[in-house]
């Protein structure tokens, strides 16, 4: 029997997921492996042990465990803010006067704005049972800097920062938080490592990547005793612990008798989407389902829509392993657009598979046109989004108005990751008309694909 | 049968309180009456409606309705961030190695930030259903305008906010927020009203404070044709609205069976506090439960704990009514405190009564001991609480301390009234040791008491 559905759907906390799903495992063709730069073979656990906690290293190379537990303190802190709520768009709905009913996943209920202390406080926990003394990390828009902070003081780790240097600048308050939670902060490229000292001599005025951040982060990592690094998208394992925000969604549907036709997500290293989908994309791959997955990326990084598919290095500095995946080369250095969390040159090697696969779309979406879609969505449904999560919104706003224009009454779910309350220097350029739309030319896209290695593999 | 609690206890949309609670109805020696500023005579509906809306006038002067429906359209909009949880704080527990057990009320999941926007929507309401064109407003900590400004962005309503210039400059991003919602900022005092440039005037350096930047809204809205003013505490109305508060904290504990021994809330205007223990009070005044409540203010603006129990202005411009209360003077203008929302020279004159009555406590907390338990807090519970919230933290932690020496199995329950991520000036302070803890003379007291008009009642 179909109940009402009421704005907010909050799962019980007994029927927060007991396990991780790891989305490769039901993929016939797996996303191809990491290989070490050096020998262009792929990575051993014993070589990935080296850079990331043991247990995380075999999450990374496990392809084929459909389901992984999650740790009982892992599912203790998850908690303290989790399930977060799925929430039906009824305002949004009655305002672009569509026949469409949306829902949103909401993962900004909790301090670090955003979905990123899923995998925080898992790759926290498995630092502290290997008895690791600490982590480092990068962070662009900060929001992964502040949920690691957050993870490691709760087990009473050490965590390093290296912070896009744009983000760093354009989010001054972002910093005090992570200090707020024992953090060391350190702005990127920076002279404390040999590849930031490298790249501020070649760029000296350059506004930081996370590429060039996470080659920062990684060198301090191996060179340090007692410390590994730990990454907040892109890899396997962040896309593992992200499920459970689709598993919560898809749960709370389920328990509504409701099916989303499409699936929307931002995507920068796709973290966020590739755990949105996760449970929908299992069941379409294994013939159970039907659903349209969109990846929405910024026009000003359009790795997926215009990037190549290709095996590259996932950092500037080339210390860590090659993936293969969309991309813009590691040498590319989007514009300083305001979505710091979506300014990465590569794309999740699983999501990128998927895409090569045709099994999601990608859209890509200009910046005010963005802002033009938080700011409204603000407005009515009374939650401040971050940059990030307004690119799910600009093209859930779309098709919820084709929905208008051809009468269909499509289900649309999207990823609203976080919130912008520590964006608010990006939402002042756009109120007082001062925001551009970079778009790199085939120039541009060509200096970045320069860089992308010939592996004839 | 007793269940076993969760960490967050999230009621049903359907269990959203239906009814606010009037806890004066509950009094038999009733708050005493507003008088009107030239007459000294109890104000009039008619006289109150100059400012206020109607129906707000009518809640003003209601001390016999126990329960007041909330209106539908309220409720609609509640429902987008409501019920708010009820938090067991079990690492707050875990890490005090308290027997007590801690629970609070968390009001900060909403882009307001704070339990301001319980009042917002319904003020906004009236003003909508009286066909006015706009509101006015003061704010201090910046929380009750940015919420104003969503209210009234969702009714189509105009809104100017008189933001006390020490918070307008602490919290640069606050005013973007409000802009966000289409809201006009100016700050306090300012050169736009009589009031503020004769302030001005005297007091060229002043930082502002809430009692003349009610002033000036007040000013504005009564000079205005289809405008009226809208306040964020203090008043009757307010503490009804904010009802809800408590309502729902009690429903979710009798849920599961249990009853706090001492309840705890921060306290400016005494809105949240009012609010929090409107329906535990309104028990103890009818004889059927005890509960021990505790108020705290700040040390550097001690209203309470160190003020005169008499009538006084509300404003500094001395236009609003007199209330009877709890207060410094009109003139007091306290130090530049970072818990902006509990600068008010006074107290809502029915907690005023309360104390008055021996019902209540008062406990007054300096400004440096407030940030470390608001820093202990965000570690251990995860949620980085605003300054004001901070007050009732450090004190619910001082009693389950208290607990801890003498076994006591005490359950404390206390109001997190909103989060800190606009305060980040304030943390960044603390963190460079450069927080001062200002306590006023006795000298600096007597100037305030010396403003208090001495009416011969």
């Amino acid at each position: 029997m179909k109940r009402e559905i009421p704005y907010k759907i909050y799962l019980d906390e007994k029927e927060l997921p007991k396990s991780w799903l790891n989305l490769r495992a039901f993929m016939q063709n797996k996303p191809a492996p990491l290989l070490n730069p050096q020998t262009l073979k792929p990575m051993t656990l014993e070589e990935l042990s080296g850079v990331f906690c043991t247990e995380l290293a075999k999450q990374e190379l496990d392809d084929t465990s459909p389901y992984i537990p999650i740790p009982d303190e892992v599912r203790d802190f998850y908690k303290m803010y989790r399930p977060a709520p799925l929430v039906r768009a009824y305002c949004l709905e009655k305002a672009l006067g569509t026949p469409a009913k949306i829902y949103y996943k909401f993962e900004g209920n909790n301090t670090s704005g955003s979905h990123k202390l899923n995998s925080a406080i898992a790759q926290a926990y498995y630092a502290k049972r290997q008895g690791l003394q600490g982590v480092t990390t990068e962070t662009g828009a900060g929001q992964w800097g502040t949920a690691l902070s957050m993870a490691c003081s709760y087990f009473g780790l050490d965590c390093k920062v290296y912070m896009v240097k744009v983000s760093y600048e354009q989010k001054p308050f972002r910093r005090e938080v992570m200090r707020t939670y024992g953090a060391n902060v350190t702005p990127s490229p920076s002279n404390t490592t040999n590849i930031g000292r490298k790249i501020l001599e070649e760029f000296p005025n350059t506004t930081g990547s996370l590429g060039c951040a996470i080659s920062e982060a990684v060198e301090v990592a191996v060179n340090t005793d007692g410390y590994r690094y730990a990454l907040g998208s892109v890899l396997n394992q962040v896309l593992l612990h992200q499920s459970v925000i689709g598993l919560e969604a898809k749960t709370a549907m389920d328990k509504y008798g409701v099916k989303p036709d499409v699936v929307i997500g931002c995507a920068g290293g796709g973290s966020n989407l590739g755990g949105l989908i996760a449970p929908f994309m299992a069941e379409k791959l294994q013939g159970k389902a039907d659903y349209r997955f969109i990846a929405v990326e910024p026009a000003s990084c359009p790795s997926l829509t215009r990037g190549k598919y290709a095996y590259d290095y996932c950092d500037t500095g080339k210390v860590c392993p090659l993936a293969k995946m969309y991309t813009l080369g590691s040498g590319f250095i989007p514009s300083a657009n305001h979505a710091g969390g979506l300014r990465y040159h590569g794309m999740t090697s699983t999501l990128s598979e998927l895409y090569a696969q045709g099994l999601m779309e990608a859209r890509s979406v200009e910046q005010t046109s963005v802002f033009e879609a938080a700011e409204y969505f603000a407005r009515v449904e009374g939650i401040l989004p971050a940059p990030e999560s307004s690119h799910a919104i600009r093209v859930a706003i779309d098709e919820a108005k084709k929905c208008k224009e051809t009468g269909e009454e499509k289900t649309i779910l999207f990823g609203l990751t976080g919130t912008g309350y520590f964006d608010m220097v990006a939402y002042e350029k756009f109120h007082n008309g001062e925001m551009s739309d970079y778009i790199p030319t085939e120039e541009d896209l060509a200096k970045g694909f320069a860089g992308i290695p010939d592996l004839k593999l």
